[in-house]
């Protein structure tokens, strides 16, 4: 059982001090993803590619996910003017993480791998785990490690190509596209409806953003590149390259351990 | 479908629409339960509430639940010191209350159900509460609404003298116990493990507490009282009665909309 | 001399080298308590005890009470809507706190006694101890000791089937009350007008908290239960079973220093 | 009675809703005073100007004083290292004039005097201040006035040429001198013993503050310049120059109230 | 004049009162940026530019620029493990842009251009933007607009195509390299040393961060691709094609204004 | 060269590893200084002595400096109701200040000079640096030390009577007036327009402050004593006696490095 939260506590405590374990943390967003999906793609994603790789590493678990992230950006996710969209201020997502890391090293952990789902959460999570970095040093702590990543960076060339036949637009573009809309019929398919998809063109923005934003430059449906061509089929492989690269970083991050420290 | 992480925007947007409409948002923590349960019962027995009343009400939607809550304390859920164990800061808390209230009063929202299920909880809600009426005054919004509840003030005397024949010895003790187990056993059997319940007397504490907490004085297996005599049964009644009283409660509190406002 | 602030810095400093000199820290409130009796009694009350306690102990000193606390509540103290009660936010008391801890602990002080007298500090003196502690580790202190109560606490079973023969309806209920009166009669009796007590049924609530308040729970007099059963003797006996228990409590904990470091 | 604390609500509320009530806020420290005073006077002494000057102004009361301040600085308190010496972080001061502000203006409060006591405090002080009117206009309040003064601001030349024959060496040296302990003297002669002052030169200090501070440069006995001339008489006189001239100042600014809103 | 620093009040005052002025304020780092250049190019670039386009658009100014950005990530910036490096937390970055802008909407501004020099700055901006925005519907003002740009969004895949004929590998990697070498020839060539130019292939990194970092990554430079190329007349080209597109885009955004309210 | 913004990286390593390296950090304003002078004279004038100081010292670099300071007051600086005057809030400002003193420390600076030009500004750099050591024990680094000074404080008495022969009305009334006005015309010319000096009488203030500010109280210049008798000459004497006590003042008390640790 990966999930930590489903696990009881002793049971915890003795797979903490095996040697090496590590905690993903799945961070994500309950944000529009338009009117054919729902609105935790943004979460569910990275919560199941955490499961998977843990399931193949053996000495992890998966910490339950932050369900709330950072306020939608116009240009990757519609913007957070938009109804159901339900943002945490930026340094309210900062503590956030830095208290569960803090937490997390209190019980012997020494690796942790935030896993972000949501695009705008980058950069606070960079922030919460430098605060945590910093205060771990203050208690004499210099063994932490912590890896942050995007799920969506593990999406080789050949994938791209492969799923994108007629031209790749970008990430941020991606928003309720393709990439999450195949992921989530693959993982959650009753959480899709692809009869909702609305087919148009690509939103287009300029070399800038405007605040408040014009409401006008997202495409009414709220997606920022169609999810026609999304499929199940995709969404599995999506989930396999991802899953792959994920568990072979991890694994030559964080290899062998000799012997760890789990004392505080 | 009760989840609001679970419809798409357009449908929500339109929930929100009507008059009325009512968001719980279940509070939770992630906290050992003893060795026979997993750590997540604060979260999936206040989420597991808010669904059953949200289903007889028709008009109100459950937000993504809070995962980790504020520090547990010894007197009532063993202390933060227990190995699994994981929790927020203070302001942490109380800023991601607030953040969220003006996210849900920015969609059109104007009443919102926190639904408590750890206890160190509860005051920290109230402050963010407090942030998040004080600052919708700010914005002129004077129709806010909020409801603070914890779902076991809904267990009636009736019913707990039906489930405690021997004597009661109160709620803070019921960390991990005959409540909280029997929940568990009804909602999520499995996630309970009962031939690892512990069997103790209560935990004896003193009227004050000490800092940094002395270990001794939690039981070993980290429950307050034995869940010995837990079964699936009494978790259905006090199901029962928690979502009868808060639906009843709710009900009346935000009762006739004749016509409400929705405009930010 | 049992006040801190009373003493001379040279005086002050060579109490504290004693091994084993202890703080205690009074946390009241300004908060409206009836037409009869004056917005103070949550910070008199445990400075009285905590000076009655000092006065036995011999090393140890009351330093200035905190006069402001956190929100009063309706269900017990009337809300914070009434007029007179003046509280602070939530993270300034987690901050004050900390930051007194921080300077006591820097005088070589490592025993501390936070005296609560207004239930609703509990959760934020909490959050302030805890912030105090950790920071006490940053600099490899690892000695520091602070018990935290609320007097009330120590009033035992007997006492309250002594004081209230016609039953107890609990410590929340006794805003303004019987407790509270009777030991400002004994304390301060030119602080209490018994003839404007209000004779009223105790207070009745639902299990749960709107926000905004509606006024019309509290009664008019602002007082929970009525104080009309107060008297001198009451407050004689409250005061001695509280200093009585508190001074047993701190002997208890804080007993023997055959040797202890005052060295920062 | 001038101390709003010792009201009951109801009296505080009458009085409140007389057209151009004030309120004065003394804010003090705990801080070394040298051998010879308690660690008091930086609140004792504006609390007892500000009773002086309610007593004349007839519609004005006295707020529970801040008992703890800012960081003591060198050359002006002898410097936070000394022992005694208990300070806040600024932030935590500027939050607790700013709460407090934002009840007394809940109340139906426009006029708040804040009286400072401690050197140190002033630019906490101003900041609380601009954080609460800020704050006042976003609920659309314009009518707040807010007065800040340290007492000594009200000592006149006359008065200071009549006190010090032998020449005045500034406010910030006066840190347990003459004007110090000459009120307290006046005030609370049981907290002053004139057997332990030290007599020494003033302190001399370089154009700059080091930090750490160098302890070298703090006179032995704390103080910065003598007390030894310091008499009862010069405390009445100092007395009377302070209360004259803030009873008149606060006549002036606030003067005449031909109808007050105090609505919220 | 454009730099609002060197005009008299009065002058801005005036200017401000002219309908539609917009002011722009650079934010920029103090950032290694390789051996051969100074540690400011994050902050003159987008200075310059910026004076470069109000000089074009006439009624604008240029505030003092932030000097000081958000730490340096490894895969933009090189790290902020490296000496020089001098960066804020993230809330610093926040509330500073967040206090500029209450400032210049007190003045009568509703026309403000962030103009981002340093990558990692970007959503810490964005969020001081959200929290002055919203700071500015507190208190009824509803006009304001923002626009956030980093310089190097406005080269053109033409201009890309020009400059780097062998290929270019995105503006992650162009920290210390042919650009803001190139612009700071152009701009300040005594800060540039081409002598000192490392040559070194383009730095390559991983899908993801590891924190702390691994400061074998990082080119030992810390350029993360080489300056060999860099001329001034690309610096020249770089900047027309910079400053055509921000003013246009400026002019475009915020062009005709027939009445503008600066009350506040 | 001295600004530390100007080296390259490993310059600037080099010049931290030498034993008892200095860094200037200038703290200014953006202020008016009435309609003869630009707004900048806060920062322009102690970065002009840090600079000049440097080039004495040899030893020693100026960093960027901040453009931004505390609210101006209305009896230093004309109150904060001003044009063109733009503030941080306390906390952004102490915020900043330890923020960029952590970064020196990482780099292995010990000695950090905060050199201060805006009177305003003074109890946040204080509470800056207090925060920036409290954290550096947090690391064990214990030999960090900080000198804060305003460069007025320099002026010696003799200098004061030869430049004010008419007498001397005190710093804080110097606000754009002879003081500022003679060291602008002296360093930076061509930001002085004399023929626009307004010859007035000194301010006159109570000895309060009254929030928000009657602005009538400020002279309509916004300088509070007149700039008339400002020269050249007077600046540059100025200048040499603020450089020359402040390098003397650095070598005391920064003098003789035998052997410095670096190391972090």
């Amino acid at each position: 059982m990966a999930q930590m939260a489903e696990l009881d506590w002793m049971t915890y405590q003795s797979m903490v001090e095996t040697p090496g374990c590590l905690i993903f943390l799945p961070v994500g967003a309950l944000e529009q993803h338009g009117p054919h999906m729902s609105m935790n793609p943004d979460v569910l994603i990275p919560q199941a590619i955490a499961t998977a790789v843990t399931d193949r590493l053996g000495n992890a678990l998966v910490a339950p996910p932050l369900a709330y992230g950072y306020k939608s950006q116009q240009q990757s996710g519609g913007g957070n003017h938009m109804p159901g969209t339900t943002s945490l201020d930026g340094q309210t997502l900062c503590c956030t993480i830095r208290d569960l890391i803090r937490e997390f090293v209190r019980h012997g952990i020494r690796r942790v791998v935030l896993m972000n789902g949501h695009y705008e959460n980058s950069m606070f999570i960079v922030e919460g785990v430098d605060l945590a970095i910093r205060e771990s040093h203050h208690i004499g702590i210099n063994n932490l490690n912590i890896m942050i990543l995007s799920y969506w960076d593990f999406v080789s060339d050949d994938t791209i190509g492969q799923l994108y036949p007629d031209g790749f637009t970008g990430w941020d573009l991606e928003h309720g596209g393709v990439m999450e809309t195949s992921l989530m019929m693959h993982l959650y398919p009753e959480l899709v409806d692809i009869s909702k998809i609305v087919d148009h063109e690509p939103a287009q923005f300029p070399p800038y953003d405007m605040f408040p934003v014009d409401p006008s430059l997202t495409p009414a449906s709220g997606t920022l590149s169609s999810a026609k061509n999304a499929t199940r089929e995709k969404g599995k492989i999506l989930m396999e390259v991802c899953v792959n690269g994920i568990a072979e970083a991890v694994r030559t991050k964080f290899a062998p351990v000799p012997h760890v420290s789990v004392s505080t």
